[in-house]
């Protein structure tokens, strides 16, 4: 997806909200446990209750990898999903990968080729080249993480280098370097919603993948307050407070009424953007 | 597995080699292909030729990854066959994993109870929370990306900070205060044999798993000369070099020769630091 349909999405549907599809077996509904992959059945009741109040997916690969090859297959079947019936949503791998060349071209080929991955996040600690095998592809994305919403952020992220930046802010200037903002975005975490002012002036026109915001406790609006642009500019991720707003049978109608309720508040901050 | 172990096993094979299964379909023996599970079928092969050569295997996950849940299950079944026939063995999921506390949980869960690895590779971007869920399990590891063998190594790993250490000088440090040296380990790029020199100073007990010896270029006797302590303190990974050393049906046995190749040189440098 270009950043043009990107924007396009979001203008139309008045949404940047991204669902995070961190599926565990131990928190979806028990009636779902009997059918033969409850994984999936959860992931595909979740998208049909949340997909016309968000723009993204974000399946985080940990929940999945921890099933061992059965949870693979729940992935699997997931992405084809939604690339058969909603195309316009932009997926994204939270995959948090960092590897040398030709295994960064494994994975690159792995998520953007065989599982039609938009976009997926990388750690940037080993540089350049285990970034650059994922920015050859039109219309796919490469998401580093720059400053996170964890506590552990602070112990190298925030450190001052030696010419006075910080980590996170190094980072974003050297990836400046390797592509532009139609192929890179950065993980700026809601929970540092002060900080993301100081990357919009290193970065004014990417994107940013947020998390935090919900269960971690990041607020909205003071993300967009820092950092929307005239793009929009934030694709602002919610999971548990989404995918287990009620963990019974109603699960997907209270996943439904949590998405909406972000979207509407989306929606005002985007017309008070002219947007 | 712990330190005394380990330390045990590299006294009595005469070895730290580690061997790593990179294993790619596209680079097997043509005759496995035909086979019902020709991944696993490689990785036994090369397993029982060079078991007795080497202390530790390293499958890097990505190369299964890519192959989707049957590349998954092929690894599953590796694990199996090496917990079952070579319990000996020190086994390292490379995996370069780094992300927040509940899913790091997850990770560890995976790796260390469910797929029974002694050891996963982690970045250490994301800090302290990202590597402490790894950090719980008596006899198991977390191995830190602190300087890697790759070109961008040099992008962030070198980067001086304000308070004068380079960033991996920092990690290592920082790490430090998480646990000691019978639960984290250092990634320390053969190829960056003089700076090996400099890590030692500051982590002199700490085991240090080097790859890039092989097909990366990096010389073993620099990796000892930098790096050896009285443990030993090095696992030296080869992948290519090794597994591939003949692609024809004499895979097996060219494989044998070149882990006892380097199993020989080990064994010189061994009893020339009286160990």
């Amino acid at each position: 997806m270009t950043k043009q349909q990107l924007i396009d999405n979001i203008r139309r549907k008045r949404s940047f909200l991204c669902v995070g599809l961190d599926t565990d077996i131990a928190k979806i509904p028990q009636h779902l446990l009997d059918l033969d992959d409850p994984i999936f059945a959860f992931n595909r009741a979740i998208i049909e209750s949340t997909a016309e109040y968000c723009i993204a997916y974000k399946p985080n690969l940990a929940f999945y990898e921890s099933l061992g090859s059965r949870g693979i297959a729940s992935l699997e079947k997931t992405l084809e999903y939604l690339k058969a019936y909603h195309p316009d949503q932009f997926v994204i791998a939270d995959a948090k990968r960092g590897d040398v060349g030709n295994t960064a071209e494994m994975y690159a080929r792995c998520f953007f080729e065989k599982m039609h991955f938009d976009a997926v996040t990388l750690a940037p600690y080993m540089g350049a080249d285990s970034i650059s095998p994922f920015l050859g592809y039109q219309g796919k994305w490469a998401i580093l993480l720059a400053l996170t919403s964890n506590r552990g952020a602070s112990d190298f992220q925030l450190m001052r280098t030696a010419k006075g930046d910080r980590l996170f802010e190094s980072v974003i200037k050297a990836s400046m370097q390797w592509a532009g903002d139609d192929a890179i975005m950065f993980v700026a975490g809601a929970t540092q919603a002060e900080m993301i002012a100081d990357l919009r002036k290193i970065a004014p026109q990417h994107f940013l993948l947020v998390p935090g915001i919900g269960a971690q406790g990041g607020s909205l609006r003071q993300v967009v307050e820092n950092g929307m642009n005239r793009d929009c500019g934030l694709i602002v991720n919610a999971s548990r407070s989404i995918i287990y707003a009620d963990r019974g049978p109603q699960f997907d109608a209270a996943a439904s009424q949590a998405a909406a309720q972000i979207q509407s508040e989306m929606d005002e901050y985007l017309r008070e953007w002219d947007l």
